[in-house]
């Protein structure tokens, strides 16, 4: 019995082999360092939990509209078009079962096969899989390291368009490297989206997650909200990645059809969830708070840690619970040339488990630096600081 | 901002106007009768509730397996196959966030292009959807009423079948129209399927709504394993419809496509829920027993009150919640040619609602009984005859 061969251009998250290799190696009774995952330790806020469980009590455990209970709808309108001084109405939001499905959705909403996809690479690798797989052509732009961070090399994302682009995916607050855009580079990335009249996917999933300042969104600028739609997610703000909500934000037409889509391929996403949800947006934001509070402490430790290691020097990202250091001194120094060989020996030499810059989409041009991501969003600061210690010796070594 | 082309041939649920009708009449201040819905006016069992909250509470709120949780998995496969008398492993169960989510995957999994895809017309109306807008062509074939139910058009089916035919799918305890295959007739149709090497998907989703003997699956007559898909929910057997919780079982190849469409599409079914539904199938049973004690009386109920009807015979079938009464006398008496007149008119005249055979596929082949479904899930026994009483009094009219 054949497969359909439409399954070959289908690509996968190759980081849960990370998971897989890290739990393998725990099992034999050495205690992991775990900052391969970009999953949450810290318990759900309270009152998300209760107001979830009054719903379950409530009976709210039968279908819901397909887009979505219109509290909900309503209630993410008014905070994601209120943080970005935008007016969005319930109708410009369709409710998912996680930020993820928002991506192969908007896909298929706007994209015909044979079009051109522009997508940031190092990057979240279901969006490579997803353009391919939907029979899109997947034209990655990278980023250029500077002293603070990293840029958008916005030469590549200008050379790429031709008039076959059709789409631009934007992934501001980014996984894998931490990177968020001045004012200038998100106007400069603006102006070629309008000029060259593409959809934009504004991978936002991390927005709330910041450390200083206020957050700015690409779809505030003038001329963008039509030809965007929002990623929203309440996995990582609230603690929730287990619970699978999150949303779709953009014009009407584009949101219409992601409904329908949601009625072909799930029906709904989990009623009671949505009602705790408003309670999550709505109510009380002590628990959120305090979770930016807690990982802004192991932002700074792993940040400090990584710094006190000859041959790696990181800038603080202000947002994401993502580092992306520049490892490319380890790598001479160990004599190795692919990024994977560091990840394999420092898990088996110190118990230090992350991914690396391959599991982040393919690698498509010279890249002469060798990069790794930690995630410290699953991993407590004395735990940091030990795991840490010990990777300084393995990589001083 | 153009859409995609392909979202042409993304059809839907034309079921969700009747409810926006019933809830536009009912927000005059009628009381309505809700024979439309598919969803479950029961409660979800305590046990259920209990073992998912316990689970919030134990910190199982990050993510899970793009699969399940290996215990849901392995608790599908003992359950699934133990009534089937079939050998499951946990790698034979992929967790959905609901049953639905497995007609699209499936159809992903083994469909290419332009092949041909049998599918039962009237029928779920998202099979027609899934397979036009991936890109197949389907093929409906029909039921013959008889004295106690519906037969499949075996005849159709065979004369439909040719070297462009991939996959059948087959809905035993069928929504609309309540039909379950007589031993012989099952094992005619699985004949086919392995005579032509055809992949099938047996949407089980009614397998355990039975009201006498036991269910058999066309999965396990021998030959049949190894090409067939079932399409497994927890929604109506624990009155879970709003939970999102469901399975896709089969061979191991399509399964770990299905995994990996998991990881592209929504990353994992929601983490607590899939332990609350380990307590489900292992734990105490007495709740679903109950749901199916009181089905059970709403479905006499309902078809006693309709075989009260001057013009209306039918048969009570023995599993689904779904009644599809032949209306062709009420159409002649009150001349009307359209079966949805009908149903508006009932709506506005006695307040009961309930859908027609327009709801269930497009109208493929020339039809010259008029049929009508009623669900009695969400409704209960007093108002079922209220209803009815009502309703008889303008079938009769």
């Amino acid at each position: 019995m054949k497969l359909a061969r439409q399954l070959e251009k289908l690509g996968t998250e190759t980081a849960f082999a990370v998971s897989a290799a890290a739990a393998a190696w725990g099992a034999k009774g050495n205690k992991i360092y775990p900052f391969h995952l970009g999953d949450i330790n810290i318990a759900t806020p309270g009152n998300i939990i209760e107001a979830t469980e009054k719903a379950i009590a409530d009976g709210y455990t039968g279908y819901c509209p397909g887009a979505g209970i219109p509290e909900l709808r309503a209630a993410i309108a008014r905070d994601v078009g209120g943080k970005r001084q935008l007016s969005y109405r319930e109708d410009n939001v369709s409710i998912q079962p996680g930020g993820k499905p928002v991506i192969g959705k908007f896909l298929a909403a706007v994209m015909n096969p044979s079009e051109e996809v522009l997508y940031p690479n190092p990057g979240y690798p279901i969006y490579e899989s997803q353009i391919e797989y939907q029979g899109g052509i997947a034209i990655p732009y990278g980023y250029i390291e500077t002293d603070t961070g990293f840029d958008l090399d916005m030469d590549a994302i200008r050379n790429a368009i031709n008039p076959n682009t059709r789409v631009l995916i934007y992934n501001n607050f980014q996984n894998p490297n931490g990177a968020q855009s001045s004012p200038e580079e998100m106007r400069q990335l603006a102006n070629l989206a309008i000029e060259h009249d593409l959809w934009v996917l504004s991978d936002e999933a991390y927005f709330e997650i910041q450390y200083s300042g206020q957050a700015e969104s690409i779809v505030s600028i003038a001329g963008m909200q039509e030809r965007s739609v929002i990623l929203y997610t309440c996995s990582k703000r609230f603690a929730m990645t287990g619970w699978r909500l999150g949303a779709a934000i953009g014009p009407q037409n584009v949101i219409d059809v992601i409904n329908k889509l949601n009625t072909n391929i799930e029906s709904c996403t989990t009623h009671f969830i949505q009602r705790g949800m408003v309670e999550a947006i709505e109510g009380d934001t002590s628990g959120p708070d305090a979770i930016i509070e807690e990982l802004k402490k192991r932002r700074d430790s792993t940040v400090d840690c990584l710094n006190a290691i000859e041959g790696i020097t990181i800038a603080a990202p202000d947002s994401t619970f993502y580092l992306f250091p520049n490892v490319s001194a380890i790598m001479d120094r160990k004599g190795f040339t692919n990024v994977n060989q560091l990840m394999n020996e420092a898990l088996t030499e110190t118990n230090v488990s992350f991914c690396t810059r391959n599991h982040f989409g393919r690698t498509v041009r010279e890249e002469k630096d060798f990069y790794v991501r930690f995630a410290y969003s699953g991993i407590d600061v004395a735990d940091i600081e030990e795991g840490m210690e010990r990777l300084k010796n393995y990589f001083e070594k």
